[in-house]
């Protein structure tokens, strides 16, 4: 079980550390994990001055799956497009085919409070959203800013789907809500854009091989209505990349407590990218302030989707969910009566846990 | 003062001709208005096999204003996406010029418990979205479903934006801001799309020639997540027409009550299309339940933007809050202890309190 270890930026070193110590103990217990380290995004410009370079490239594409932090920071916004921390990200997501993005909305009953919806809307919330991750306006050709023929400046994109992008990350969600619900919600906006129009038939087609899915379709504008309004109508959510990216924030958010929540990018052989939700939060980074748990969770996803080991997956969740209970809490889901911890003091508590 | 009266599909006869008798009221009290009504989306495909028929359109162009009801309907999925109400819509838009969307998320005290937010997160909500409505996803071409070079279905779509589409709305958002709180966030997803790094830049020029309002820019994600986690930071957004839909209507749900909410078109001579922010609500038409206050208010931002007579606007505001205080209720925003009414009973009140 080879795993690149890429802190990243920002708070991405110290959460990083705290998944690696819940990893080395599953090591000494006998997990046989390879971890090596090496840098993405700003740190990876610092070094190297490319945000993914030769280095991390191949230890990523001979890794079985890769544990990241996060990218970003405000020293690095002069920089051309090319060298932002950013682009390290989308370049190793393409470089590896990592195109299904799986980014679970999940509120702990613990932290229930921390959420800005009422508790009655988000109590129990669960919603898987899938995410294509590859392609879509983020990848799509032509794109730059120009002079157009009428002799003025303008900025241009292309948003593109074509037929396999759209069935293999229909398949994705359909094969995971056979092992929820069984719904998935799929979000274009089919009325306007005739990308997302042929993103709706083709899922349509897809879904005739799994009669047991049910399948609807709603328009990205209601989808963030709806989000607001009655989250739990949700199983799973599958849409593309940039419709993505707005909703599965929005998501996120509705929980209150984005620090909890990780995320996987798989490819198709189920090597994945696994990292937190959040972003790097300059602004706290080298503090020791930071939560660790999305990222501890992140490696959670890790055993259970690139490495097949459930046992393992379920092993960190629930050492999370006790130090939860046990009423451990790091500044961003602090509240009174519970016990503060540094981002190190909630490392502790997972492993002691586990 | 000619006014072009477009009913529309669904709910749209009955919560406009409520509009109309408040429209009437001020009418026979010495507002020299002139009221001309046509079809537009379903309802004109069905008379004239078309959304936007030349009767519509004549109608339209002549008018200084437009009071839309709403388009669309389940009984019209299946026509051919040149026939289809929204096309109406889209295509009025453009063929009038009206670039500038205004969408207020307003938060009436007497409905504070509608949001399903936590009371403090929203209230005293009043935020002002400008979207940008003649430009990017929806118009640019570009687009359509085709076989590419590899022999492969796909669909695609073009965003784009030219200098003068930017600085245009950007000026809007400007100078609303300043008669409010001065504050314009600019939302974009630079960090991934050139075109919107286009829109970053000359959105940041414009800003400019407006020492006095202070200007932030947010990505997209992070707009869509701060909205539910601290709506009241924002005073106006500006953003473009894609990601204005999804936030304008994230935004409306906010407040719990979008049957509550109008919206503005302007063209660059403030004519304009006024219509709520709700759509047909095919399930309630006809059956005289919908919430005309919407459209009601909608009348009142058009007397406000097209008619420069904000003592008339204010009168219809003032004469809603009154039925509001009184505890009229439509049945989407009713509470125990309300008196719930219908949707002409909602126009009898208003016309009352008028
Ligand atoms: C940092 C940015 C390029 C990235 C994205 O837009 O995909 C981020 O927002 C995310 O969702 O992982
Ligand atoms: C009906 C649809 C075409 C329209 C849009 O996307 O602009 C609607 O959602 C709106 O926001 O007015």
């Amino acid at each position: 079980m080879k795993i690149a270890i890429l802190p990243g930026d920002g708070i991405g070193p110290e959460i990083v550390a705290q998944a690696v110590r819940v990893l080395e103990k599953l090591k000494a217990e006998g997990l046989p994990l390879q971890l090596d380290t090496a840098p993405l995004g700003g740190a990876a410009y610092d070094q190297y001055g490319d945000p993914y370079p030769e280095v991390t490239q191949k230890l990523a594409r001979e890794a079985d799956a890769i544990l990241l932090g996060a990218v970003g920071g405000p020293q690095y916004d002069g920089l051309p497009r090319d060298m932002r921390p950013e682009r390290g990200l989308l370049r190793i997501r393409k470089d590896l085919g990592l195109f299904a993005n799986l980014r679970p909305a999940i509120l702990y009953p613990e932290l229930a409070g921390a959420s800005t919806l009422k508790p009655e809307v988000v109590s129990g919330l669960d919603i898987m959203i899938v995410r294509e991750l590859t392609g879509d306006i983020y990848f799509g050709q032509p794109r730059g800013i120009h002079v157009n023929e009428a002799g003025e400046r303008e900025g241009f994109n292309t948003m593109r789907y074509s037929e396999s992008e759209i069935r293999r990350i229909a398949k994705v969600a359909f094969d995971i809500a056979q092992k929820r619900q069984g719904k998935v919600c799929s979000v274009d906006k089919a009325n306007v854009l005739e990308c997302t129009e042929f993103w709706k038939e083709i899922v349509t087609d897809v879904a005739k091989d799994y009669p047991a899915v049910q399948l609807s379709h709603m328009y990205v504008d209601n989808a963030a209505m709806q989000l607001v309004r009655a989250p739990k109508q949700f199983d799973v959510i599958v849409t593309g990349n940039i419709f993505g990216d707005i909703l599965s924030d929005e998501a996120s958010m509705l929980t209150g407590s984005i620090g909890m929540l990780p995320s996987a990018s798989l490819d198709a052989n189920n090597k994945g990218l696994y990292e937190p939700c959040h972003g790097s939060a300059p602004d706290i980074a080298g503090k020791n302030l930071a939560n660790p748990l999305a990222t501890i969770l992140s490696a959670a996803m890790m055993l259970r989707y690139t490495f097949n080991r459930e046992d393992a997956a379920q092993r960190i969740e629930t050492a999370v969910k006790t130090v939860l209970q046990k009423g451990y809490r790091t500044a961003d889901i602090y509240e009174s009566g519970c016990e503060k911890v540094s981002c190190s003091g909630m490392g502790d508590a997972v492993v002691a846990a586990l």
